[in-house]
């Protein structure tokens, strides 16, 4: 008989998260984590200088990560590799790289040890913002309608705008590289000897076409060096849920584990998904209206709907990206946690910092507890949070952020509580677009790290919203989500949603709007908004200008 | 033989600061300070809690300051009373009080002692604007031309906005008031005897007419218990430098001093003026297209020319004000040491209060010496400075400031670089502002506790400006520029310029504009004009509707 249990490996920023789940109860067995040893280099490499925008990770450092925490998960759950039927992966999107063609990262042969562009270029590397404006502004030109699953403009975050970014600077690096991956595809590649790429992040961030193929004569256009795009960006296509291969004799070599605390071969594994894309499954039943939220150190929304519409300015919009037969629409905020984290770690001052102390909180709690005292437009503050950019919708890492209606009374916890709602207000903003076109949204699921650890600001999520938001308790669980796709994958389940039915955990909390904060919410947002649109639709372009200036000028 | 010597004593927000000069030499001959014993009343009085806006002082506290200063003036001198042959006294402006016939101030009545209205109003007392308001609107209807000379609007800071105040949240104040006076000439009257007003104060701040009488008509339009202003208004109205009287036989008693340590009978006592007026004198000569600043915490301009002009959003222009035969137009920056102070205050974080204190540093200083190794536009920010609103040239306290620019790499010292480049590019767009109209700026002297202290912001001030600015070593001796114009009350001198000559002081320091800075700066000024106008002139009305909001809340 076929083992019960299935793995979920949740590659985020900074660390692997797993989980070991029951897919007859949707219990978790056991979970683990290591972080990357390297972390996220955008400073330096190897005592080199990186350019402005830079963000790498070194794969050997995946590979490290998932070894440790398979072995952790065996470890502490005691099962054999026997009853685990499927394994499933997700990871940050577009965090790729250049492979050869037995999966090796060029990265790993000495010859390009020391190339940038060769390492895994993180999702949040901003570099190759001057190509994803091009790719945006030809496509108008000679590929209409290209963009238009994915918002109408180009993504510097994606993969078509680092192949090129990495073509143009490191020539040698595209050339040699035999394939161009999502990372999440390389590792359910190396696991499984067989190449194949999650259909979200192919259509959302290599911009495949509606014929799930890439848009080969567009980057031909582009730049004739792109001649055998094709071959670079080879692969089986496939939906969530689908079985990408199973696992090989080798892995346990390719992975430098000990093949006591390893997969069996023929373990079935599931295409690759993104993190954002996968924590859909396991809160129950998604259907259309719903949103799911993922809210950590950004925030990447999820909406989903049975018809296909155009909307500007959203990252992505996939047909069965998470759940077969709905589309879902990407978008989401290029900061959150970070933006409080920013100020609070920035701008946080000595008594404030030693209250904190005294008191055994973080300073962010210290912030959080002084904020909530105060009542939605008591300090007369609004900000636009923009201090990574803006994701959606207005997709533009060049724009900053910016706080107005500061006095001589403005207090530390004031201005971070004007930032927390600027994400609240940023939120609005996207589900109204969606509203506008005709996707409703009626149904708010949260999880990350913010959904669970601050009640403060899923509160006023849900008074500026006006919507119930309940949070999902996948997010003390990374890798839970994908863990369900691998049932599937493994043949447990035949659909999707047959499985969310069964492995579903109920919400942990649930945050009630309140009118009469959301009134005063409401006046402030037509307020935000009036900016938002004025700063960032290009009226006044001081943000960009600013920065051209900032470029200059170091 | 007259004595030789002049006292000058300089009432600012805090404190008094007297100055003991030799007006053959320009010596200093010694100096004192003494703080009010109850500073700024603004959140209560007497445990009842103010209304916002509210900036009260205790006149008893004026009284004690001084006479303590004079104290110290003759204990350190050893100079004996005869050989003093004048006073002058100046005041911050409009610091305004309802007083008894006799000057004694309705507070020290009983009666009135629990009423807010019976103290004196501080200058940045703000709580009048929506008398001011009224006024700006209804003598655009009834009085065409009454504003001119104040730059078209009704600032909340002076006595005619105050008056009102009073006269409709306590009429019987206003009722039991014989008059209602400047701080200054209040306390020149108690000295003398004598009710005179400074020409200064008198046109600027109660819009006293041409003919140099109130515009009693007027008034009465606005309300008709206004319908005795004349009387609360009387006095004689003096230039600078006249003499306003003698000291009186039972001065002495008045102001509790000892005999032995107070001046004679008889001595000459100047007409008060405005702080920001007096302080013209003592810097050698001035003429038109010279630019006097006065920038401590916040900062007052006044630019001196030949012709009349009218100059909308500026706080007055008076003929004779501080030098005969000269216009001078007032203005200023609502803030300026306030705010980086603001800011160093409530967000130094708490590794940057380590390190200045373990430099022996204050936190300014740390902000300072960071933010001094940055370039120009290197930090991609730029801020309304507005704080505490603007008052040149938009006149308008419900302003407030903002920031743009901000990014996760954003640091304190960038932001605070940011609002310390406000300050220069507001001062930037008055300097503008009177040129355009024909008034030329071709010398700009410092004083104030910022020029003195602050080579950095006073470089930054030239770069920006493309001016060479020269420091007034007067900085150091407040009180030294009204005992100018003392030694010109008590006949030492026939006329200020005449004063101006003999006794001035050298520049303590010259800050040279470098071009290349310039060059940036006026890039990013062109960018802080667009959000001067956008944010200052009604396009967007943010930060007023946040203003209104945030009463309406709290």
């Amino acid at each position: 008989m076929k083992g019960k249990f299935t793995a979920g490996f949740d590659f985020g920023t900074l660390s692997c998260r797993a989980c070991l789940a029951d897919t007859m109860t949707g219990d978790i067995i056991a979970t683990a984590s290591c972080p990357y040893p390297h972390g996220v280099m955008s400073e330096s490499l190897n005592g080199h200088s990186l350019p402005d925008g830079f963000a790498l990770e070194d794969p050997a450092d995946y590979i490290f990560a998932f070894t440790s925490t398979v072995r952790d998960l065996f470890f502490k759950s005691g099962v054999s590799s026997t009853d685990i039927a499927g394994i499933g992966i997700d990871f940050t999107m577009s965090t790729v790289l250049p492979v050869y063609a037995d999966g090796r990262p060029l990265v790993f042969d000495s010859k390009f040890a020391q190339n940038p562009h060769a390492y895994a270029k993180l999702w949040k590397h901003h570099a190759a913002q001057r190509y994803a404006d091009i790719i945006t502004a030809e496509s108008i030109k000679s590929c209409p309608g290209l963009l238009d699953r994915v918002g109408g403009k180009c993504g510097c975050e994606g993969l078509s705008a680092k192949i090129w970014e990495t073509l143009d600077n490191a020539p040698e690096v595209y050339a040699a590289a035999d394939y161009y991956i999502e990372a999440g595809d390389w590792m359910v590649m190396l696991l499984t000897g067989r190449l194949t790429r999650g259909v979200g992040a192919a259509v959302t961030k290599a911009l495949f076409t509606r014929e799930l193929v890439p848009p080969t004569d567009f980057f031909f256009k582009l730049d004739p060096r792109f001649a055998d795009i094709d071959k670079k960006l080879a692969g089986d296509l496939l939906f969530p849920g689908s079985c990408a291969g199973h696992v090989r004799e080798e892995s346990a070599r390719i992975f430098n584990a000990d093949p006591e605390s390893w997969f069996a071969p023929g373990t079935e594994v599931a295409v690759f998904m993104a993190d954002g894309h996968a924590a859909v499954a396991g809160n129950g039943t998604i259907d259309e209206g719903c949103l799911v939220a993922s809210i950590g150190t950004s925030a990447a929304y999820m909406i989903f709907g049975r018809e296909e519409k155009y909307i500007p300015g959203i990252c992505g919009c996939t047909y069965g990206a998470a759940i077969p037969g709905l589309y879902m629409y990407s978008s989401g905020l290029s900061c959150a946690g970070d933006l409080l984290g920013w100020y609070a770690d920035r701008f946080t001052p000595p008594e404030y910092a030693k209250e904190a102390a005294e008191n055994g909180e973080t300073n962010i709690g210290l912030l959080t507890r002084k904020a909530a005292t105060l009542c939605p437009g008591e300090s007369g503050l609004i900000a636009l949070g923009w201090v990574n950019g803006n994701k959606s919708m207005l997709q533009d890492t060049d724009l900053s952020g910016m706080i107005i209606g500061l006095t001589l009374r403005s207090k530390p916890e004031e201005i971070w509580r004007a930032f927390a709602e600027s994400l609240a207000f940023g939120t609005r903003v996207i589900i109204e677009s969606h509203k506008s076109a005709g996707i409703p949204v009626k149904k708010f699921i949260a999880l990350g790290g913010i959904a669970e650890k601050s009640p403060f600001l899923m509160q006023m999520f849900a008074d500026v919203l006006g919507m119930e938001i309940e949070i999902s308790p996948l997010a003390q669980y990374p890798g839970y989500s994908i863990a369900v796709y691998a049932a599937v994958a493994a043949g447990i389940y035949p659909t999707v949603p047959d499985a969310c039915t069964v492995m579903k955990h109920t919400p942990s909390a649930k945050y009630i709007p309140d009118n009469k904060r959301g009134e005063i919410y409401s006046r402030l947002y037509a307020e935000y908004l009036k900016l938002y649109d004025y700063f960032g639709r290009g009226e006044n372009d001081v943000m960009k200008k600013l920065r051209r200036i900032e470029k200059t000028e170091n």
